[in-house]
This record gives C-alpha cells, sequence and structure tokens, in this order.
C-alpha cells in the first residue's frame, strides 16, 4: 500500500443544507444496534459479495452510491493503516467461501500498461499471502506463454504473472494447483473457456463480470434494499437511494433511441424536481447518462434538461458511444445526478468518498478528487487522484461519544450507505446464480 | 481504550541467545501460509474461545505462553489503534455464536473498586456498542438492588451496573431481555444459580470458569497442539511448549504433599538441564510453582532447586496458600520457568508479551512490564504496568518484506504461539462440554 498520508485528509463539506444530512446520521447513530442487526440478518439470507467498492456521492442533503465494483481495483489506493482490517477480512471471507482453501490463485485484469492497477495487484496480492495463502498470480493474457517478472514503475514492487493452464478440470500456474481462484478480473469479454467449469472454486463468481451485468439491474436491487432499510431506519428511502430510469436500445452514433432517452430525462428531472421542493433544496436538479453495462468511465454525460441531451454534438456522441474494450453502448441508466459537495486539497478540488468492503466488513476507503471537474460530474476522468482515508475515520463503527456531523459518524454513514449498494450486489448475484441454475435444468 | 503510546514501544531483546528464537521465527515465516492453513483446519475442527488472552514468555531461545485466560480484563491495555479489528473480530464472533443477537448483556466481574479492571469493562462495553449490539452490563454483586452509575476515575468514563434478574428461562435488565450473555466474570466462586440453564447463550460457556478449570489440564491440551503444531512447522515442539508437571493434593498451610512437590521439582528440573544441555543454553534453569486452580497472581513461586522448596519460610507459605476468593490451594502445577529477556523503558523493566484475541483473530496486545521484578518471576504483582503495542506491530500477519528479526515478524510469532494456546483452550472447552454432556444423559 501506499505511504500514509500524514497530512489527515478530511474534507470539508460545502454544503449550506446540512440539516437532512445531519438528521440522517443522528438516525443512523440513535439506531445503529437496530441497523447492524438488520444487516446481520440480510447476511444471513444472501452473503455478501467475497470484495467490493462502491462510490458515494455526499449532497449534504442525500448520501447515495453511484456505482458498485464487484473487482475493485484500488486496493493500493487504502490507507496502510487498514492493512490489519483486510487481512482479518481475508480470512474471515476464505473461511466462509472456501475453509479448505491454502492455495490460492490471483487472476488480475490484462491490461500491464496500467501501473495504478498493477499497484492494485500488488497490494492485494500481499494482503491474500498475510492471511495466510500460498498465492500465486495467474494471467489470461492470450499472447502470455512463459512467467513474465515486472518491476513496478512506482512502488519497485516485483510481480510474477504466470500463464494460466488447464489440467482437465483444474486451472494451475506451473506446478501450483490451488484450491480456489480470486477473480480481479470483471471478465468484460466474456468468462473464458479456461475457467468454464473448473471444479476450483471462484470468487467472486465470473458471471458477476460486466459482460452479465446492467446497472439498472442493480440499482433496482438497490431501491428495494434501500426501501426496506428505510423502514428500519425510519427514513425516507430517497435520502440513500438515486432515482433512476432505464432504455434499453440506444444507439448514439446512429441516433437510435434518443426518444426514449429524451422521454425518461424529462420524466426523471420531474421527479427529482419534486423531490427538491419537498426538501426545500435550492439547486437545480440534474442528471447523470451512462451506459447500462460497466465502463470504465467512459461514456457518461451530465444533463440538465432534455435540451442537453437533443444538442450533444458529435464528439459527445463518439464520447458516449466508446465504451470498454471498444463494446457498442446498446442500453442506457438515466441517474439521478447527486451533488457531491466534499471539496479537498489546495485546489479545492470536487471529492468523492469511495468506500472498500471484503465480505460483510468495511475495511477502508479513499477520496476520488478532480480538481477539473465540477460537483455535477463524474470524477473518473483524467485529472483524477486519490486520498486515502486515515485509519481513525475507519468506517465500520459509529462512536457514540462525538456529535453526529464529526468525521467517525459522518464515515461510519458512509459504511452504512456502502453496505447497503454490496447488499444490493449480494441479491443481484444470487438472482444471477439462480437463472443460471433454471437455465441449466431446462437445458438438462 | 487508553490514550495512544507514541514513543513506539518496542522492548529490546536482551539475551545473547539469539539464534534459535531467530531460527524459529525464520521457520514461522517460511511456513505461514502452511501454519495459516493448518489453524483454519483446526478451527474448524474445534471453534475458537469467544475471547482468550495469552501471557507469553520470550526467552530468546524459547517463546511459550503460560498463561491463557479466558475472560480477558485487559481490553482497556490494547493500543486504540487496535480498535477497529477488535470491533470487526467481535462481528465475526457473534455470527457464529449467535447470528441473531441484537441485545448482548455483557456481566463483569464483581470487584468494583479496581479502577484498571472498571477500564476494561468500559472498553469492552464501547467494543460491543460499536459492533453493532445493544448492550448493557448487568452484574453479579449480591448487595446490588438498584441500578448503579459509576464515574471511572481515570477516563471519566460512565458505567451503569444493573442487577442481573431472572423471569423464568431468561435473564434481563430493567426491561432490556438481551438475546446473550457475554461473560467477563470468570466465576471463580461457581456458575451462579441465575445464570443457570437459562435460554440464552452464554459466551464463554460458564463452566470454562477458573472453578472449573485446572492449568495442568490446559497445558496437557497445549502439549498435545504444541506436538502437532511442531510437525507442521518442523521444529522441536519444546521451543513453544514449558514442559510441566503437577501434583494433586497439595496444603501449603498443612505441609501435605511436599514429598510430591519436591520429587516434581527435581524431576522437571533435570529434564529442563537435559533441553539446556542440548541448545547449548548456559542459564539456570528454574520451575515456576503455581496453584492448579486459576489465580491472580496470588500463590506463584519460582524455585531453583528442591532446596528453595523445602526452606520457604512461613510467609512464602502462606502466599502460595492464599488463592483468589480465599480459596485453598489443593492442587499445584509445577511449570518450566521460561526466562523473559526483554526488557523495556528506561528503568529496563522485565517485560513480557500478552497477545488478546477475539475468536481466530489476534486483535492486538502489550507489555506486561514490572521493574521491581527479575527475569525468572512472575510479573503480575505490585510494580507491574503496561505497554500497548502499537498498530504495525499487529500480531495478525507476517512481513514478507522484513527480516525475520524485525518487529513485525517477531509479533507473528507471538500471534502464532498465542493461537497455540486459544487453540489448546479450544480444545479443553470442548472437552469440559462433552464430560458435561455425558454427565447429563447419566443423569437423565
Amino acid at each position: 500500500m501506499n505511504a500514509p498520508d500524514t497530512n489527515n485528509p478530511v474534507p470539508r463539506l460545502l454544503t449550506a443544507q446540512t440539516g437532512p444530512l445531519l438528521a440522517l446520521e443522528s438516525t443512523l447513530l440513535e439506531r445503529a444496534a437496530d441497523i447492524e442487526a438488520w444487516f446481520r440478518q440480510q447476511w444471513l439470507k444472501t452473503p455478501p459479495p467475497f470484495y467490493s467498492s462502491v462510490d458515494l456521492r455526499n449532497a449534504g442533503f442525500k448520501l447515495a452510491p453511484v456505482d458498485t465494483n464487484l473487482f475493485p481495483g484500488g486496493f493500493n489506493n487504502l490507507n496502510p493503516a487498514f492493512e490489519a482490517l483486510c487481512v482479518q477480512a481475508i480470512q474471515a471471507a476464505m473461511q466462509r467461501v472456501c475453509p479448505q482453501a491454502s492455495g490460492v490463485l490471483l487472476i488480475p485484469e490484462n491490461h500491464t500498461r496500467n501501473q495504478f492497477y498493477l499497484e492494485n495487484v500488488a497490494t492485494l496480492f500481499n494482503l491474500i499471502k498475510k492471511a495466510g495463502f500460498h498465492v500465486r498470480i495467474g494471467s489470461l493474457m492470450p499472447d502470455l506463454h512463459e512467467p513474465m517478472e515486472l518491476t513496478l514503475e512506482i512502488s519497485g514492487r516485483k510481480l510474477l504473472l504466470e500463464p494460466v493452464q488447464r489440467d482437465e478440470d483444474r486451472v494451475h500456474v506451473g506446478d501450483f494447483y490451488p484450491c480456489s481462484v480470486i477473480l480481479n478480473n470483471d471478465l468484460s469479454a466474456g468468462a473464458p473457456e479456461i475457467l468454464q467449469g473448473i471444479d476450483q472454486d471462484i470468487v467472486p463468481p465470473p458471471n458477476l463480470g460486466w459482460h452479465m451485468r446492467q446497472k439498472s439491474n442493480h440499482f433496482g436491487f438497490y431501491r428495494e434494499v434501500a426501501r426496506e432499510f428505510a423502514e428500519v431506519a425510519g427514513i425516507d428511502p430517497w435520502l440513500v437511494d438515486p432515482l433512476f430510469r432505464n432504455c434499453g436500445q440506444i444507439n448514439f452514433m446512429k441516433r437510435e433511441g434518443e426518444e426514449c432517452l429524451e422521454a425518461n430525462v424529462e420524466l426523471l428531472l420531474e421527479d427529482i424536481r419534486a423531490k427538491y421542493t419537498q426538501y426545500g433544496i435550492k439547486e437545480e436538479p440534474f442528471v447523470i447518462i451512462k451506459s447500462d453495462a460497466g465502463t470504465y468511465g467512459m461514456g457518461v454525460m451530465t444533463a440538465r434538461s432534455v435540451e442537453d441531451v437533443r444538442t450533444m454534438n458529435r464528439k459527445a456522441r463518439t464520447h458516449m458511444a466508446s465504451a470498454k474494450e471498444g463494446r457498442e453502448v446498446t442500453g442506457a441508466i438515466i441517474q439521478e445526478g447527486v451533488y457531491t459537495f466534499e471539496k479537498m486539497g489546495e485546489d479545492e478540488a470536487t471529492a468523492e468518498p469511495v468506500v472498500y468492503m471484503i465480505d460483510r466488513y468495511v475495511v477502508g476507503g479513499f477520496y476520488r478528487l478532480n480538481s477539473k471537474r465540477g460537483n455535477q460530474e463524474n470524477l473518473n476522468a483524467p485529472g483524477m487522484r486519490f486520498e486515502p482515508l486515515a485509519f481513525d475515520e475507519c468506517c465500520s463503527a459509529p462512536d457514540p461519544d462525538c456529535g453526529p456531523d464529526e468525521r467517525p459518524n459522518r464515515f461510519y454513514a458512509y459504511g452504512v450507505v456502502a453496505r447497503l449498494a454490496a447488499l444490493a450486489a449480494a441479491r443481484e448475484s444470487q438472482a444471477v446464480a439462480e437463472i443460471r441454475a433454471q437455465t441449466a435444468s431446462v437445458a438438462a
């Protein structure tokens, strides 16, 4: 992990509407024991994802997830002080997932030129090793035929990538036959044949790659989770839930499906406006349009009106049409834009919290900062940087001795909302598994 | 928890015989993945104690546990940086012990005048609360009929002690009916009637109080664990196992059973001398004689020869005869004395590590220091003080990038040996439960 940040990065909350969020935080604190009991019940019904990261937006009046990643790629951005917590959580997760495992194969993404991502792989490798497992790195790169040692440019750490091989129903690298496979590869291009039908456990399951997931599906489950949670916490679910609509068929280049998009943008803006009126919020509503399948920050657009969509120029269209590994965008989700009023650093960079979880445990987080982007924009774009949360701000526990607006408690709120998103992902994952089981039984 | 110690308390190891321990540490590092896999197997067979603390002695040539407490009373001595780790481990432990629990009753010891112990109760209370439980403190003090608020002298924190009441098969305090009971009371005086046969889960089980336990029984299980572990790690079990013998009937005041004691001291000293010769250790062997039932540092004697026992004076006899809550000492364990060569602080105080565990997780530790005691003596005596371990020395994970004699790795060794003792306690606990089940079925 990176060196600790001694400047204790704490963003100040730039918003006039602190009322509702403080009310939300107070409620979470008051009801922490009931909320935690509810989470425990939920995890008994639906096991948590092996790991996950959730991007949050904190508007002051609202705190909501905007993306839930089941193959988190920023473990290197966590504060090193979180390491023991990560190690302990991996031990707990493996106990549940595969108690017999002693050898683990870590399969990362193929992009070996992204030095930041490689740092993530090195950190994750160390965490798994420190959790007490034999671990090696198996690469799916099609042109890799021999083990390849990389020396990382940033930390100087070394990584040995070995080609994944298959021997009947088991994968291996060299003479190392692991008990289980940990995927840090979202398999955007589909689950590769070499992993299909193997005997070893694979976590997370390969069918949770973005080639299978849709954001609208995830946020559908999230809506359900938020409603149930809101009853336990006694709040309006909207305070933690971004409204959304989706369009099944959109082709930005061919200008197909635009009517659906415009109609939904209009309807969603109206819904948000109604909520803003209800809470006396003076800001201008906006929506975020993005690919319904996963992207790496590509194909994301902010719109304040239907006009914004209508007048989108060719460059913007090309941008919207591009997605990871060149796949065409065919479905879009139109999501309530959540302002982020957190700012940080001398350059007053716009900030959004990213929370990391392993199993049911919040194990750390950081701020994604972008001084080139405004508070209505996607920060996962050029100019982005990260600031780890300091250890004493860990989100796992509220501190009853602090006021609700003090740091440990704001971060507890982050941890609660992030876990709601993880729970939605757990239900999504269970539904995918059930669909696959049904398909398999029909086929049989 | 106490304020963090910024002086980074690291004892220097005062010994000429660093060879064997460094060899031991190197072995633990090299085999960490196998050792951890072995621990995982063991915890599947025998669930870990809810919590435990283990006193270790580090002789340089040997690292061994000398006491295993199943009702640890020093959570206040842990570094506050360990808090998140403790909270997460409590969540994991409760998930296994009682996943449905939302209300927990914490039952502490009755001694309300020990301000250090009360700090421990307050810290433990906060940890359980932060783990997401409704928690209240139920007292077994016979003269407590109304709730009593205590303001702690050291931290200024407040504790509300409420009398435990019983309503048919359930215990409660006021209108609070907990799902489970966490005991921080070792029930030296026997399991009280009010807890017998209740419907709620009690962790740890009340039959693990010292009125039921014998050190010789525990160290018998430990010997077995150490032998199995030594095979996995490829070491001589003696390097982690203190030799011992026991005498069933001793009455120091009445001078009964002295022959047994003298014979066993002689035999044990011979065995230790043989081991010292084998490893070329020049120190003088010694033994520790203590009550076979639990004590709070009372009734502990160091002997270097049979003469030491024979010439024990009346004052020493009275001391040996006294035990917690005035019970007469009737059995004694004679344990290999393990030098502690760790020294710390300006006064060169003798130091021994104490490791804390919750469930299977090492969650922190501290040094017990005593500048008035030598390296062959029990440090749990007047003059004792504590130094928390700093966070980055957490014992849960070895650091492959450090040499075997560097701090994280020495502390990893502490965590391994402490967990061996916790595993012995787990087997002891299972045996007790089986004996009780048999007794119950015979009675039925």
